[in-house]
Formats: C-alpha cells, structure tokens, sequence
C-alpha cells in the first residue's frame, strides 16, 4: 500500500534577519548562504530575507551605475548555485525594466528572485513606491503592475519516510505563497482611514486566494514603530483572516537603523512570532497544512520603554556606522555636559569602553566641575580620557586676530573660536590615530542652531542628532535606574548577545565621583544631570540666557517638525507668540549649518538628515 | 455701419523671466505684479512667468508645511486683484489634491493658476513629474491626468476704435492657448528617441488643436542645457507645426542655478525669441490671428562659449546666494592658487570689489610667490586684503598635542590642522563681520577628497565645487583673454544691466604684477596660471604627488560620475588600472567629506549636492 497516514509534520518557514552592508554584494550573499545552511539544517522548507538583500537598503545612487545592477545578478545566480537544494529563498534585489525605454518608465525593479534548486525561478516586483520621508524609489524604480504569488511545493518537506516511494499524498501538498515587498502592506485603507496609493496589493492577494502573505521589508525604526506595526499587521491579517510573515531588515545604514523585529501573524491576527529587536535572528515558523495557518513559536521581548528602545537603537547605529566605515575606534570630546556623557556611554556600549576616547579640552571659562565630572563619566565608562586645554590656543587666535578685531566686542565669533580649536583637536587625533570623531549634539541645539558649524558639529556620526534634549535627561536618567536597578543588567548576561561590550558589562566602579553624588551606582554622574546646561563659552553662560527652557523648546520643536504646524497653531495652545517666532527663526536660519551636519542617527518619524529637504536661501518665516 | 476692415494689431504674448526667493510669497508676487504692470502698458494681452513662479522653484520640504500651501492662495487671490484689468496672467503655484486620500496619492499638484478679471479663473496641473537628479517631484506630487488648455478672448485687445459699439469681429477673436509646465515638454520620443514617460502632453495638445503651446518652466542651468532646449523645441514646434513659448526661471536657489534663456518658436520650429541669459526679462511676442503664428521677436545673444555660459552661471549664482541669504559682503582665503583666484574674480564680478574680502593665511610652508600671486591678483581684482600669518597657531597646535602626538611622524593629521587652522579664522572674521565665507574647493578636488573637512571645505557656499580642475583652467584663461582682447569689455558697457559691479569695470591696473607677468592686461595673474598646483600644506609638496595629473583624473571623473561607467569601461578606453581603481577607491571614501560639504553651485549634467545621493557606509569599489 502507497496510501498512508503522514505523520502531520508543518512546513517550516523561516525569516533570516539579517544585516546587510549596502553594496558589498559578495558579503552581503555570504549572510544569506549561511542562513540558508543554518535554515535548511533545521529542516526549514522556505527563507525569507529581507527587502534588497542582496545590496544593503538603501543602495541610493549606487542604483545608478548598470555595472552595479549587472553585479547584483550575477551574484545572485553563484548564490542560487550554493544554496542547499531543499531550500527555497527570497532575496531582494533589484531587476532591469526591459521596457522602460519603450512605455516610458524608470529603468529598474525593486524585486525579489525566488531561489531554488540551482536557480532563479521567479522573479515578483514591488508594486508601492515610497517616495516621501527618508524614501526615494520613484527616483529609480517602475511600480509592478500586478499581484505576486508562486507555489510551494511541500513534497520534499512530506516524503514518507517509511515508504520513500511513496508520492500520491505528496502531489497534494502545496502552499500558495503571496509576495509583497515593504511599502506593498502599507496602504490598507481601513487601517489608515484613507489610502496612500491607489491600488491594495494585499486585497489583490487576499482575493486571489493565497495560504500566507509573505513580506520582504526594510522598515528604519522610528520611536513607537514597532507598534505601529503590529497594530497594522494584526488589523491586516484578521481582515483578510490570511496569516503574515514580516521580514524587516536589522543594522544601521548611515542615518537609518533597521530594528528587525521581523513579525508572523496567523489568520486570527494574533502575533506567533518574532524576532529579536535590534540584533540578527533567524526565526522559524511552521504552517499547519490541516488548518492552513501559522502555529505559535518564538516571541521575542520587546525593549520595555521608550528609553530602553531608542537606547538600544542608538548602541546599533553607531557601531554598524563605525565598523561599516571600517573604523575600529573612536574619540569623543568629553565637556562635563550631558549630551557628550550619553554619546560616551551609547560609544561604550557599543563598541566596548577600550575602544572609545575622550578627549577633555577646558578653556578658561570652563567651570571646575566640568572637567571633574567628565572625568568622573570617563571612570564610570572606563573609558581612557586625554586633556588638552584650549587656553594657549585661544590666546593665539586672538594675537592672529588681534588688528583685524580691535575695536570689537567679545561675542559669537570669539565664542565659535573656542569650539573650533576643540574641533581642530578633535580631528587631529581622529587623523593621526585613524579614529572616528563623534559629534554630540542634541536635535533641539541642531533646530534652533545652538552649536558650532566647523566646531562641536565636527564629527564622522551625530549619535544623538535626532535626540531632542529632553529625550536625552530621560536616557540617561532610565540608563542610571537601569544600572541601579540590575547591577550588571540583563542586556550584557547572554540574553542579548549581539550587542558586544555593553556599557553595563563594565559595572561603575563603587568609588568613583558618580557615586559620591548621589549614593548610588549609576552611569552619568549626577552633577551631569542637575546643573544647567551650558556652552561654558563665555564666563557664566548657560544656555537658557539664549534659549527657552528645554521642555517649552522642546514642544514648539515636536509641533514645528513633525505636526508640521504654523506659528499660529503653536502659540494657540499657549505657547507665548515671541518665543515661537523666535524659535521658528532659529530653525529656519540654521538650515546652512543642518546641512552641513554628519549623519545623525535618525530615531524619529521626522529627522534631520535625508529626509528634510529644506531650503537654504529663502524667506520662510 | 458696423463691420470695419479692422487693422490687424496681432496679440501680445509676454514671458515675465523672473528670479524668485523661495518662500517669499509677498515678494515674489509682487515681482509678478510689476511685470504685469509693465507688460500691460505694452499692451500686452497674456503674460507667462515661471514654474511654481509664487513660491519660487525648488519649494522642497516647505511644500509639507499646510500653511505654507494656504498662503499661496491667499497671496494669489491678492494678486489678482491687483493685476491690470486687460491682462492674462499664467501663474505657477501649488495647489491642495481634495482626492488624495480617497483615491490615494500625493496631497499636492504642481499647478498653474490663470488670473484674470480679478480671479482665479482656471487650474491646470503638471502632468510629468521628474524625479531624478535634483528633483523630488514625486515627493510631493500627483501628476495631472488630463491635458490643459483654455481660450483667450482677444476683444479687448482688437476693439474698433473708429467704432467702439463694434462687436461682431471681436466675437471670433479667440485662440486657444495649450498649457504645460516644465518637465511635460520633455518626453518627444521622436527626439530622445525612447520615451521616458507614459504620456506625451504635447502630442495630447496637438491631437485637441491648439494655436499655441506654452510652458511654464524652472529649467536648472547645465553647460550645454540650452542648445539642448532649443533643439527640443525646434523639433517639437516643427513635428506639431505648433508655435511654443518656453518660459524659464531666472536665479540663484542654493545650488541651483537657473539661466533664464526663455526661448520662443514658431511653427516652422524656428527660434523667432528669447529673453536673455543670466539676467531677469519680460520678452513680448506677437501672434498673428492670419496665420496663427507667433512672428518675429527679439533674440537675446547667447554666451558666446561654454567658459563665457559658465562665468555668468557662477556670477549668478554667487550673487544671488550672497543676497537672498543676506549677505553683502563675503570672505574668502587666498592661497595664491588657482582655484581661490577663480572665485575671487566671480565674487567680484558678482557682488562688487568692495564687498569681497580676500585673506592671506602663509604658513612656513608657503612659497614667497603664494603670497606674492595672492597679492597681484587682489590688485588686478581692486578687493581688500587681510595678511594673518599662521605659524605662531601651528606651533599652538604641536604644542597642545605634542604629548598625544609624540613617536608619530608628520603626515595627514598635521596637514589638516593648517587646514583647520585657516578655516577657523575665516569663519572667525565671517562671524565677526557678517560676512558669508565662499569656499574654493574644485570638483576634481570634491571627487577624490584632496580637501580638507572643516578646514578649506568651510564656507556658505562652494563658488566652484561643480567646475572641474581643468575647467578652471580655462575659465581664467578665458577671463584673461577676453581682459585682453576687449579691454574694459562688453559685459559691463550697459547691454547687460542686470550684472552690477562686473570685475571688468574695474580694469586691471596696468603696473600691478600680473602685467609683469607676461605683458598683457589680464585678472589671473600668470603665474597663478603657469606654476604646479600644490596645497603647499608641507615642503615641496605638489598635487600632483597625490593625484593623477589633472587631465587624466577630470576623463576618468567624467565617465564615473556623468556616464556611469564601470572600472573596467574606463580602463578599456586606455586609463591604467592601477589609476583607475585608485580613483574610484579615493571617490567612494571621500563620501563623508561630500555630505558635509556646503551647497556647491552646480554648472553639470551630475553634481555633487541635492542631486548625488551615495551612501557612506558602503563597500561598493
């Protein structure tokens, strides 16, 4: 007898969240033969791996160059080549557009090969284009025009072991996979309460009848994303009663850093599965052929607040930027204030407290504590420090100046001097040592221009760019709980252990300064987050002489860029009409200098960086 | 009797060439109503301004601000109150998409009001949205689905003034005006020979029988656009038999330059008009209602050659930067070579000698003749100077970091701090004074990151960051010939009014050293010319110990970054390898540099600026 009764062994399917490096086509192949090998040697059917991962996303203009789309093929054909032959694999990548030059058109896909069995099988365009934000794929692709769905075969998954010969039952077992890429689940109209793009590719899929809804994405993390996500996913996949895999991109790509926590839902719109937040997996799910849905695996715990979110995303952008880059090591100036204490302490975890240095440069209207307490920081991160002091130097700008500026008063030019010469020093020893400088900068000092062009706007990154001020007291007070809470914490014990070198596997030393001030362990020494914030670049100056209190700032900020309000909103709420005027100056009168910014990190749904797009030359406000 | 042979007074069309601030909505509207004023007491029926002529062209992430796209109709409505009465004006503004969130898609059109009678008569929208190279309109944008035209009432113009109570004739005086903006005259298959949209609006208009076609256009400057402009609109005009009008912006918006150069064809596809080049314009043009053809008109000479088209591109540009960003006067460091001689002269021309500020930095490594040549051409060019000296600040900066530094050897880090050095006390004297620093980096240099960040990269704006090394060769070749040949020279002899304080109106002084030189009158002193390019930022040192000469690295530059060519390309047409893969390398690593660059003016097909989009962390070459 041929006909028996399987054993009911589901399908596996297996999401590979991976990190890619843009460009290095070779490397970036290699992460996903190892996945692939990984996957199938735990009897995995299907991979998926995230949108363009054959290049990195975003590639930009590197799309530009044929030799590079010639590349990328290529590639792909040796990779379908080494893949174990009972795995089928996505891989994003992007495809010529034969007819761009006939129908009119841009000349390339955003895609997805299916892989198997030596070979490319088939090949799925993305049909919406984000093109707003950080998003620029109109720029180079052509939408697809239709809906994407193949067909698995399960045979290999469901041979009957105890009689090999045995394929009448086999023929039946097929699941019938539905394709989209990233932006392609974002236009759900009832979710949104209204429509992004004109067509709902996930309808097209839903009402064509497919088994599952698989997702190739490149989703950069954003405050609160994640959420957003899963509340969209959940609605989805209860609306069209149609299980989901969701498989998101992880790492920092200059300004953007990918979260993954890559996401399945089963037909009910409950989440079975996900991975990790801010570290590669690779997340196995099965599908049950009896009640066609996904079974409950693997969830992985989100970070626990806000904080601990943009911590953790923030520790990820910078040591993908840094080791992408190709650096090791990097110096940070160290002023005593807060905003340099929290980039320390995000380097450190980062990329491990042997690997930072900073660098302490007092002029002579640097308070005492400044230096004690960045000292103090420094012994807490175990972190080495250097001090330059600044004082002879300013001395000898003012003597080269001295005939050009006499009759002049003390003001921002001698006070953009100071940063400038801290600057110099800066790159000088991120040149001669082959270190990476990161700038420290808050987003609120960045918005209004309350930083030094050419001075403390040095640096290869902005850590903390996108970080408004307020946002950065809270890091660091939820970092100090943290500590004093777990002692040696539970990101550093194994749990977690993509994230090498945590600040937290380095406890505070019990004798430092930082102890002294409050009695408690901590990272940032108290003294850092009670005194008032100050440039220290003229005697007695805090930056509240210059700026409306930060939570005030803040809020005007929030409204400003990302509600996208006018002057007249903001004040209706009670915010009082001279300080938003001046504040929307500010803003506006800053553009030369954001433009001429370091990548910042960006961690909100509007940042800095290259997704604003302002003018320079103009008359805004 | 009331039927007269009238006397065949043919309408007046005009094209306003205006040079709009971005953002200046009260400004830039009544820039609209002074052409309108002027153009109606020529008797003037219909007047054309410029794409997006409210806001000024590019708007960018303004566009994202509700309030913004509200005051432009407010201002609009305004405007067309004030407008004379007898005229027709063609505005470009933006305006609200009510379907985009029930159909799905961009929340904006770029639009074109026509105002008339006192209101806003009619909408029409663009219906090719570019999104490539510098444009993002995708961004913001939904395209137009239909074809747009309307009907000018020409009675006013033809009335019988033997008769005033005649009204027969006049009631047949119609003609029917097409209208397209700017990118929907870009997509003649016949002339690009493949099609780079869906639609062609043209053939739409042809196929609806028009009598003329006009476009509303924010054309940017590149070497070249212009003869390609013409032979577009040659072919268009002559395969529709449909007369065209073609109206371009005029200005400086950061690095975007637009050349004006308004052109107008008939239906033969000749060039019967344009307005000038690289100055504002009302061009007036007449339609013959016999032959439903637009006749003869003024023709604007064009440059004579691409340095002269260049010169007046960058003069153009400096200037207006300069002004709308409110500056008067600027700054720049004179090293005595070529590139910042180059910008000196633009400066000058642009702004006046007495408002550009050149300052000599000598170092111990600066050759006698640095100074020397710095000082003949602040001569020739009547600009004040600054001597500052920075040998004392060097050893400042060796002793400050003489612990750190001690065991390393002289290289890179040290060569930078001269650097840095010289752009602390430029941004010192800029911030001091007010006045705006011009860096005068090359895109040679900008290409393969022999520049320094923070140092001779600072500055407002980069004059030449787009002008390759051997372009800026010739351009001071051909200001000292034409210094040469025309004496006090035609540009500043009142045909070009609208380029105040020219560097030619000051001739060179005949006993200064650049007459030494070699005998001639001329602005770049000889020497400047003749000598090796060096930084001088050691002993002896040359670029061309780092470099490739300059000749080989421009062709090699220019088929990486205008043709997109691969490695192998480029080494096939006879580039040696190791050269080649050495300046790709230099390319792809001096990323970091580029993004931190200030806006850099651009003069070609491909600049580095808001048209280059490259990721840093990257492995790519």
């Amino acid at each position: 007898m041929d006909i028996v009764c399987l054993t009911a062994t589901p399908m596996k399917l297996a999401i590979a969240q991976l990190n890619p490096t843009i460009g290095d086509l070779a490397g970036n192949a290699q992460h996903i033969l190892n996945a692939a090998n990984h996957a199938a040697s735990k009897g995995v059917r299907l991979l998926l791996t995230p949108e363009l991962s054959i290049c990195g996303y975003p590639p930009r203009d590197l799309l530009l160059n044929p030799s590079f789309v010639t590349s990328m093929a290529t590639t792909l054909e040796k990779l379908a080549q080494q893949l174990p032959p009972s795995l089928a694999v996505l891989v994003g990548t992007v495809i010529p557009n034969p007819q761009a030059h006939i129908a009119g058109g841009k000349p390339l896909f955003n895609s997805i090969a299916l892989l198997e069995q030596g070979k490319v099988q088939q090949i799925f365009h993305k049909r919406l284009l984000p093109t707003y934000d950080v998003f620029d794929e109109n720029r180079y692709f052509e939408p697809g025009l239709h809906s994407n769905s193949f067909t698995l075969d399960l045979k290999d998954s469901k041979i009957n072991t105890q009689n090999p010969k045995s394929k009448i039952q086999n023929l039946k077992s097929k699941i019938q996979i539905g394709v989209t890429i990233c932006e392609d689940l974002w236009n759900d109209e009832e979710f949104w309460g209204k429509r992004n793009y004109a067509v709902n590719p996930i309808t097209d899929l839903a009402e064509q009848g497919v088994d599952i809804i698989v997702n190739l994405s490149a989703s950069p993390y954003s405050v609160g994303k994640q959420q957003l996500r899963e509340a969209m996913l959940r609605h989805t996949a209860k609306r069209y009663q149609q299980p989901i895999l969701y498989t998101n991109q992880l790492g920092g790509n200059d300004d953007l850093i990918f979260d993954g926590s890559s996401i399945a839902f089963n037909r009910a719109g409950e989440m079975i599965g996900r991975a990790c937040a801010f570290e590669t997996d690779l997340l196995i799910l099965e599908f049950d052929e009896q009640t066609r849905d996904l079974l409950p695996a693997t969830i992985a715990p989100a970070p626990e607040n806000e904080d601990e979110e943009i911590w953790l995303a923030l520790v990820l952008g910078v040591r993908d930027y840094t080791h992408k880059c190709g650096f090791k090591k990097v110096v940070i100036g160290l002023s005593g204030g807060i905003d340099s204490a929290l980039v320390a302490a995000i380097a450190t975890a980062a990329l491990g407290a042997e690997n930072v240095l900073g660098v302490l440069m007092p002029s002579p209207y640097s308070s005492d504590h400044s230096v004690q307490d960045a000292l103090a920081l420094a012994e807490n991160l175990g972190i080495k420090t250097y001090t330059l002091p600044i004082g002879e130097l300013m001395q000898g700008y003012d003597r080269t100046l001295e005939s050009l500026f006499k009759d002049t008063e003390f003001g921002i030019a001698e006070e953009n001097i100071q940063s400038r010469i801290r600057g110099n020093l800066l790159m000088a020893i991120a040149n001669k040592f082959g270190y990476l400088l990161l700038s420290t900068g808050n987003k609120s000092e960045m918005a209004v221009g309350y930083c030094t062009l050419y001075g403390d706007m040095n640096g290869g990154l902005a850590a903390i760019a996108d970080v408004p001020k307020t946002r950065v007291y809270s890091l660091c007070q939820w970092l100090n709980n943290r500590v004093a809470t777990d002692g040696v914490a539970d990101v550093a014990d194994g749990e977690r252990e993509a994230i090498p070198g945590n600040i937290l596997s380095k406890p505070p030393s019990v004798d430092g300064v930082a102890d002294l001030a409050d009695g408690e362990r901590e990272v940032i020494p108290g003294n850092i987050l009670s005194k008032p914030p100050s440039a220290e670049l003229k005697p007695g100056q805090i930056d509240q002489d210059s700026l409306p209190p930060y939570d005030v700032l803040d809020d005007i900020l929030q409204r400003l860029i990302h509600e996208h309000q006018s002057a007249d909103q903001i004040i209706s709420v009670g915010h009082d009409s001279t300080v938003v005027n001046k504040v929307l100056r500010l803003v506006s009168r800053a553009e030369f200098k954001r433009r001429q910014a370091p990548p910042g990190l960006k961690i909100t749904d509007r940042a800095f960086g290259t997704g604003w797009r302002m003018p320079i030359a103009c008359r805004c406000f």
